[in-house]
């Protein structure tokens, strides 16, 4: 009989979002009054309309296909060079930011690179990451047999975790032991922390140091609204010879439903065999999107690149500046209800401290029972992530503004 | 230094398609005038226009995300409901095949599916595939560890080959020894051959005897003409415990640039724990894309939707129509040139063998340098593909047509 992959029977059954969903469906069963005045602040999913430029771009991509002459079949794997070219001229070299076109690697979503990533690397690495956490990171390095078994808090043996915590910002500094690769995610999901030139650098100095890659994941740097906060990691010198940046259209095109986002893979980064040999891991990455995959559906890089034209662009400012604003309306609600507040001015999400010493699910079910509001208790993220919890931003005015009322009630 | 996944290092550098791009590149530098008329019957890539109904769904699926109240965000992982019923009511309960809507997953292709599937299978598995073979088996295989290196013609250690020659009519027998993992194809890509009832019996029966798990890509059943001839594996009485059957929309919907196809993957499939605890292959499959996708782009899906109405189906019969009078055309004059023909009659391949045993890529070069036409070289495929060429019926009737009169003067 064929042989499955033991390392996922490690995996916790009870996933977060799930967890969530039941509880949700029980309260609403329970009470189908207050299950008509619920607002879900839990999942990090965009509501607004899809930026009209994006569209048009997509119905024109789908007119395209009908046509003999402007058909087009399998794409180029790594993605289109249309798309390729603007992604490079917007996000990094108009910041200065040195990277070629043949560097960016065009998916179907962040969620899916961090796992396709996980294709190239040796099993032997060491692996880091940030505590509370982005639950995908971790999963699937558990499936790809690079952790231990799990442990009673749900934390994973061979794995390092970064405890991110009202000390150190929720910015860990580097650790002192050696590790091969670390995940970073600024602005962070779920604590909305952004990281300093200062911290990223230093964080580069230890990646060149131990001669480790940093994984980092920038799916939310439209959110950025401080000017010195970098947008990505190749904006610190030393970068190239040690990173990948994950980028997303989801969080600010809304293109959560769409699919799309992008891998930096710069030439000049390299890793080792087992015997010491060194090569770039740029023709790993390339041969497996050569190998597995036939690039992401040709509408849909068409809509993407719309995002980069005048009006696209102004359509996101805009889509970014309403959640911007709902994250404002939210965070200072609940500092008046009298909360530690921590994020919503660099991110979408708000990180609150529980009032009472509540842990994150006693708070997760009095917010569904007393307000009929959805929240994600911050336990789900990781160990650190006890005793908070997260506000999503992602939501139309009119409830954030109402989800503001029904916190004042908790002052 | 992060360790990088070895494995990698054991592909062959020279993949098939770039060596052919390659040498038609090289001729047509050398010769301008015969550049104008090259056709290409290479690479299996769908050349029509997409069906109408698949373009007027992806455009309505485009402006539902334009409108708050028909807005979708993250999908179900594993594809929206309307799509996985459609399926199963038209390809498999129509045809009294019992597949629940939850047995089908909805994947950005059928290559994608080939890489996905081995996250879930152990390294230890011992897998077959035909030769000659769709490459993308064999590579996968090679990155997830389940080979040894590549031996002197191509071919890897530690796979087990079954040839498909003359004298099998290309449907290889189940092989004496144990293997855990079986790779079919039919409609075949590259030979155009198919598996009667019979003979896929005889493989289910070996998948039941040996407990292997048998993965039957069946991207090209819309191709079979023979009342006779299975579309499914799950046709066969017992399959639903030994296989797993991909699907694409590529080939009948002409999603090669879309993509869009599916696996079946039944809850009575079980695989094995090394301790020799059995489990259903369905929950790890759904565990991997919970964890590692976001399900396929709305209007994708939409768009594979529209191909199960009636107008829809009414254009992939004329698509699958028109490249099936192509290989016709090709068949019969290849035919008539005197040569050895197999396919072009359940498949849009026709499988030649080259006359005065010439190599696969001296005929390859022959029909560049003197009939300006690109075939795909059999050797490409496998060591048993030497001696034979791949002419693809995917073009315009006016292509095929001139090839066919190129072809006569060959005789």
């Amino acid at each position: 009989m064929a042989y499955l992959n033991e390392n996922y029977l490690k995996l916790q059954a009870g996933y977060l979002f799930p967890e969530i969903a039941r509880r949700v469906r029980e309260f609403c069963e329970g009470n189908p009054e207050a299950a008509k005045r619920l607002i879900r602040c839990g999942i990090g999913d965009v509501t607004e309309p899809l930026p009209r430029a994006a569209i048009n771009a997509m119905k024109r991509a789908a007119d395209d296909l009908g046509k003999r002459e402007t058909f087009r079949g399998y794409g180029p794997e790594q993605g289109y060079e249309f798309l390729r070219s603007a992604i490079v001229q917007h996000d990094y070299r108009d910041r200065n930011i040195e990277i070629a076109d043949d560097e960016i690697f065009v998916s179907d979503g962040s969620k899916c690179d961090c796992g396709y990533i996980l294709d190239i690397l040796g099993d032997q690495n060491e692996v880091a990451v940030p505590d509370p956490v982005y639950p995908v990171y971790v999963d699937t390095n558990v499936m790809a047999a690079h952790s231990g078994r799990a442990k009673a808090d749900g934390s994973y043996e061979g794995i390092l975790y970064l405890p991110c915590t009202i000390e150190n910002g929720f910015v860990p500094e580097p650790p002192r032991e050696h590790v091969d690769l670390v995940y970073l995610c600024f602005p962070n999901n779920p604590t909305g922390a952004v990281a300093s030139r200062d911290q990223l650098s230093r964080w580069v100095e230890y990646a060149r140091e131990h001669e480790a890659l940093l994984l980092f994941d920038a799916a939310y740097e439209a959110y950025i609204s401080q000017p010195d906060i970098p947008h990505s990691i190749f904006e610190i010198p030393g970068a190239r010879e040690c990173a990948v940046e994950l980028r997303s259209f989801s969080k600010n095109g809304g293109f959560t439903g769409v699919r799309c986002g992008f891998t930096v893979m710069p030439r000049s980064l390299l890793a080792r065999t087992e015997n010491g040999r060194r090569l770039p891991l740029h023709q790993l990455w390339h041969r497996r999107w050569s190998t597995k995959a036939n690039g992401v559906s040709y509408p849909v890089q068409r809509g993407a690149e719309a995002l980069y034209t005048p009006e696209g662009r102004g359509q996101i400012r805009a889509l970014v500046e309403h959640y911007m604003e709902n994250a404002r309306i939210l965070r200072e609600a609940a500092a008046k209800a009298g909360m530690i507040v921590f994020g919503g001015v660099d991110a979408p999400y708000i990180w609150v401290k529980t009032p009472d010493k509540l842990t994150s699910w006693q708070m997760f079910d009095q917010m569904l029972r007393d307000l009929n509001v959805v929240i994600t208790p911050g336990s789900g993220f990781g160990a650190q992530g006890e005793g908070y919890f997260r506000i999503s931003a992602f939501n139309s005015r009119q409830n954030a503004e109402e989800v503001a009322r029904r916190l004042k009630s908790l002052a």
